[in-house]
């Protein structure tokens, strides 16, 4: 059978280009040795941290390697098993990178079986998987909202920042404002996802735009954007504020140092808050729980999300380079194949 | 009797000079009325948090007005009392500000009366005044230091640095290592503060020997320099570091915007850690504890500290310049007069 898969052929400095990463493609046997399964791709999630993955600097990760096939979780299908616990048809999560399919052994893979119960096993790796997390984990326990706050998110027509304030909002964050970049992304986040307003993030000026939608400050700032945005985010702090520092994706994830940095750290220190990074992953013995309250939340109408679906394997780094140019509209996934 | 106060006469945008403020003298009673005492001040404290009160910023206190007189804490002694409660030859602790006398009732004053069990009054306005409960609230609430950390203190030299080293050490903390400016501070953080090394805080290459001193990071950071020296210090975080700010003498606390901020922050992210200001007033239920900790600690020779004594009032503006040109050596205290 063929398998397709896209390598990472050189390590970029800045954006993604057509030669960093290679598609290849060889004859190899499906079928799987004892205690094996055989998985095909159906979809795969991206997330602005795989960015990371290219750069050949110290992170909780190793980077992927030049030649090796790119990391990315993903929901499959088994086609062939040799597993005793698996059976022909069963939908899987794991870390499948970006290839058409594969075969290992369940521990191997790092499987996860997904529920038949689940409404589109997509959730998976948008608003019940890592994003939906980052978002329950960062605005509970690092931006540890209360009833009354007022909150602040970056990105907020994002996957993990629209999650981000409906989590607020239902924890009774009393106004909720967003920033994004389109008309039509800023619509979505007042109008769909609730938040009170949604501020233009893009054009000069930010910083009094952000002071003006709450004089008396923000006692949350979930950012997704850092660079000059979290700067500006940085002069409207409550005392006491939390800055929880989810993402950067005003600077590509490229390995290199900003040319300015935060200039406004001081108020900080006059303001007595603070601003923390975090690990999703650090809370992976409380996933349970969280899935459960998020699908709750979903269930009662309270969270809403969207997805922006590409297709086709060979558009990958395409789709990967979509969330720093700012051109998807929720949850970034690729379809590889149709599910059977 | 003569009354000699320095007043603000203009806000300066960067340091001290010499029309920042001005010496009046005049005639005035020193007979306090009924329910009055009067003051006589003897020592003023200094801290770099002063210069904030010449910016006509929003803060956590007023800014000192055009025409009035500094405000500073101190240490004075009652040379007239018309209260019950006072009697001359008192030692008390009040925020008298750049005079070399005052009177008002106690309560106006906030006058608190100094033990005479205390081996030297000036302790009260550094090892056991906010100097010393900064460091001590700083390095345990903010800092968390815990057994077997490894600290980072820049300016350790300084007053409050060299006790949060200190205070570092007597919780448990491995390896704590300092930063300073000359090489007779650096000696002196070593060989009489006990820290295990003290770094050169001016010269480039600063971010390779922060790392050189620690590969593996710092748990805790206490930073009372900001700018360039805390970004650099980013470049060193243990996974799930607290880096307290404390102070950022290297800004000079000017009201103007660091030109080049924190470049490094996105190391909080990756590194789980977080950066914190606060403000050592909101303990203020809980000084008592503090001082009997800090007064045992010095009983027991496990806290060193110093002061840098200049004299005269009309030396007071050049006296808080020297914070900001490194030329203190730890507490720097201005003698307005000799106890009697």
């Amino acid at each position: 059978m063929r398998h397709s898969r896209v390598i990472l052929s050189e390590r970029p400095t800045g954006p993604i280009t057509d030669t960093t990463f290679q598609l290849l493609s060889e004859d190899r046997s499906p079928d799987p040795a004892a205690g094996e399964v055989t998985v095909r791709t159906l979809w795969l999630g991206f997330d602005p941290g795989q960015r990371g993955y290219l750069n050949d600097l110290p992170s909780y990760r190793p980077p992927v390697g030049i030649g090796e096939v790119m990391r990315s979780r993903a929901i499959g299908e088994v086609t062939h098993s040799a597993h005793p616990d698996y059976e022909t048809g069963q939908l899987v999560m794991a870390e499948l990178g970006w290839q058409d399919w594969t075969k290992g052994t369940p521990e191997e893979l790092e499987l996860e079986l997904i529920s038949s119960d689940i409404e589109r096993p997509t959730m998976m790796l948008g608003v019940l998987g890592t994003t939906g997390l980052t978002a329950y984990f960062g605005m509970t326990e690092i931006g540890k909202v209360q009833d009354g706050d007022t909150v602040l998110v970056t990105a907020a027509a994002g996957a993990t920042g629209s999650i981000a304030g409906q989590i607020a909002r239902i924890h009774g964050a009393g106004r909720v404002i967003g920033t994004a970049g389109s008309e039509e992304k800023r619509a979505w986040v007042t109008e769909v996802a609730g938040f009170d307003e949604c501020i233009e993030h893009y054009e000069s000026g930010v910083f009094r735009r952000i002071r003006a939608a709450a004089p008396d400050g923000f006692n949350v700032i979930y950012d997704n954007v850092g660079g000059e945005l979290l700067d500006a985010t940085l002069g409207s702090l409550a005392i006491g504020a939390r800055v929880v520092l989810c993402g950067a994706i005003s600077t590509g994830y490229a390995p290199k140092r900003a040319e300015v940095g935060l200039r406004n750290y001081q108020f900080l220190t006059t303001r007595r808050s603070r601003a923390e990074g975090f690990l999703v992953f650090d809370y992976q013995d409380r996933y349970d729980e969280a899935r459960r309250d998020l699908q709750r939340w979903i269930n009662e109408g309270k969270i809403h999300w969207q997805e922006d679906v590409v297709e086709g394997l060979e558009n990958a780094p395409q789709t990967l380079q979509r969330l720093f140019d700012g051109k998807n509209l929720g949850k970034q996934i690729l379809q590889v194949a149709e599910p059977a």
